[in-house]
């Protein structure tokens, strides 16, 4: 259990691409934390170069490191590139010729990663470098090296995350105070939780990312954004609250990847990945997630459930992540060895949204007319829906009536809520909501 | 992104010591996700024995595979030692000759690793084996693993692990029912979550080897069984939980593992490892883990908290846990390499309980005279404790005073106690119990 430094150990050379929030917690943990990071790595942390576009934005970093020519520290004799700049271009060629060279990665971006992460894994594969991304899904969470390490030998059935800080801080306000998506998003906005232009967040591309990062792991099969549908939460409204509340649920935007059967080939599993808001019922480990935080909750065959919680952005939170990385990167290095890579072996067929079996909840106003319900009834029959409850409130103008379905194809579930709105019985639907959590 | 596989790569021999729940479950999945498992390590595995005491009693397995003899395997050809026997004796001996002979060892093991950690990882680091044991604690759930490795460049200041199912479903069900300890206990027996003789779960045993194991690998210290204070959880009363639910707290067996300062030199760190059942508020993501769940709460400097949940006992989840570190174990031999060591280079000095800040509920049967409350607050200002919160119920005979310290030195709050027992003012002394959690 000793680890005696050996004397004069060369150090392991760190070239940073990006310093805004999280590169600034990076240099600040690298030198505060040296001499306990030197005991841990076996050598010495040396940053050899930081690329920023500003250099005179950045008065409290030794002006000799800072440079504006990310490809120079690319090129140069770095052994690790550690890169929070963000974005797919120019990100994805100077990491490519980083990994191409031998340098290990470690990244934080989710948008290059769920977009480019075969060419990158590619790269890493040919050259026997090491590319780690724990910060770019749920921020300081260790959930990434769990699902590449700790589980590898379980099978995962599937992943149920909130991994978007900003619409959970969003969807929590309005599940305690009752307000209104917008009057949400204003605090949200207020309170540095979301950005100038929330569409990334709020839209839903930002945990659309993430899925595809996890079920790629989850699942060892390429996947990629395109291959997650989407849907954001700006369509979320206070009704639909009541609704949940009322169903002992509350609402929550969802990242979900799943091993499905292949609706082509039913003995044969498919992965469906999708993000959007649903009920989840209050019971679940994952309904008590509050505030701006994060968890991801895993279901696998032996293992059983796992939920794994914490803070999922800020740049102390995201600097752990990048600095555990970076240790393990950097170990590896002294031991001249890389860690396990990832697999795609399995190279799953990807389920389209329309085929995957979910659960709806549906809201509706209805008119006072006889047969209402034997007519709502019809139109689920018709699409081979089957209705799980049925609960009518109210009568004369202001009857209600809330249905949940059992599980059925999602097109199947989608074309009934498109029928019901041209129904003559149906004055408005209320309210339309996915249900997560097992179907009774 | 792809893995293809060599043809014809030599298999990854594996030995298994031990056959019971969690060994019969390991050889199943072993065998029945042999395809996956090819593909996630890049070589087959192979079981090449597996040593157990009664042959006849394993009719599902090769008998060509079983032997009596672990030595045997021991001093064979295997890549790969499997320990699920359990116990300090032989096992060490087996596992030290393992790993000094080369070969990996995964090991299900918590008493052994937390009294002989320091002599297996030395055996390990000598001839460049891997020694892995995320089954020996929180079963499925992946903790030391994060520790080890995705934490490892922040500065974990806190964990606070609920580790052991049978206590936690004791102390749950004592919660939610009103029930005794020893009605629950009986409970928990009929349902096969605790065992005939309880003693090493109830008394705090297996809770202390866990904390041990957690403090060594989160403070990279040598942590051993013997610095762990430890205290059951037999002598907690409904009277306890009716205190706590007055206080909007439940109770926990709790394993704390806290970077403390050193009280010779306070401005060096120290280790504190502590198991006693506690006190901590129900808007604690710990205290909503119910049943025999396992979760573990980690704060750390940069990431914040942290908290991981799931399965803590049971042969599937254990047998996950196994699982994972055997195919990462394999994945390093298939690159002839080895994982990150656990390093103890920080030595910090172990905290002594009396030494250690808690703070103290304490309920109070009072005789009705006047100065009652001045008396008691004497005693407490005598050890110079501080008192958050008062409150007196009732009157005359019915009188209880229930006061709440700020943090004190743990001797100092058992002193005023003891003091307290003594004193004429003071009836009996109803509760007396821990509180976790954030001082106000």
């Amino acid at each position: 259990m000793s680890n005696t430094l050996p004397r004069g150990a060369a150090p392991i050379r760190v070239a940073l691409l990006g310093c805004g929030t999280v590169g600034t917690e990076v240099v600040r943990l690298i030198e505060e934390q040296s001499k306990d990071l030197t005991a841990r790595i076996g050598a010495p942390l040396e940053i050899v170069g930081i690329a920023v576009r500003r250099p005179d934005k950045h008065p409290d970093i030794k002006a000799s490191l800072l440079t504006t020519d990310a490809q120079s520290l690319v090129d140069g004799d770095a052994d690790i590139v550690v890169e929070v700049i963000g974005g797919i271009d120019p990100v994805k060629g100077l990491l490519v010729d980083a990994l191409r060279s031998g340098k290990s990665v470690v990244s934080a971006n989710k948008a290059l990663l769920a977009e480019e992460g075969g060419l990158l894994h590619a790269a890493a594969a040919e050259s026997g470098a090491d590319l780690y991304y724990e910060a770019a899904v749920a921020g300081a969470i260790p959930i990434l090296r769990p699902l590449r390490e700790s589980m590898v030998g379980d099978r995962i059935t599937r992943v149920l995350g909130i991994v978007n800080g900003t619409t959970n801080y969003i969807l929590s306000r309005m599940d305690e105070t009752g307000s209104s998506f917008s009057e949400a998003l204003a605090e949200a906005t207020d309170l540095g939780y979301a950005e100038a232009d929330p569409t990334a967040d709020v839209d839903g591309f930002d945990a659309a990312a993430k899925a595809a990062i996890l079920a790629a792991l989850a699942f060892h099969t390429p996947v990629t954004t395109d291959d997650v549908y989407r849907e954001g939460i700006s369509a979320v409204t206070s009704g639909d609250f009541a609704s949940a509340r009322d169903m002992g649920c509350t609402i929550k935007l969802l990242s979900i990847c799943e091993r499905v059967s292949d609706p082509d080939n039913p003995s044969e599993d498919a992965v469906s990945a999708r993000v959007y808001p649903a009920m989840i019922p209050r019971t679940h480990p994952l309904a008590s997630v509050g505030d701006a935080f994060n968890a991801v909750f895993v279901e696998a065959e032996a293992a059983g459930p796992l939920m794994f919680y914490g803070k999922g952005a800020g740049g102390d939170p995201t600097a752990s992540a990048v600095l555990g990385d970076l240790v393990a990167v950097a170990r590896n290095k002294v031991a001249t060895t890389t860690g396990g890579g990832v697999s795609t072996y399995a190279a799953l067929p990807i389920r389209p949204m329309g085929k995957t079996p979910t659960r709806y909840h549906v809201s509706l106003d209805v008119s006072d007319k006889a047969g209402v319900l034997a007519a709502v009834a019809t139109e689920f029959a018709r699409n081979d829906v089957s209705i799980s409850t049925v609960r009518q409130e109210g009568r004369g103008d202001e009857a209600t009536l809330v249905l949940v379905t059992h599980t059925a194809a999602d097109e199947a579930l989608a074309a009934t809520v498109e029928q019901l709105h041209a129904s003559e019985y149906v004055r408005a639907v209320v309210s339309v909501m996915r249900v997560e959590g097992k179907d009774s």
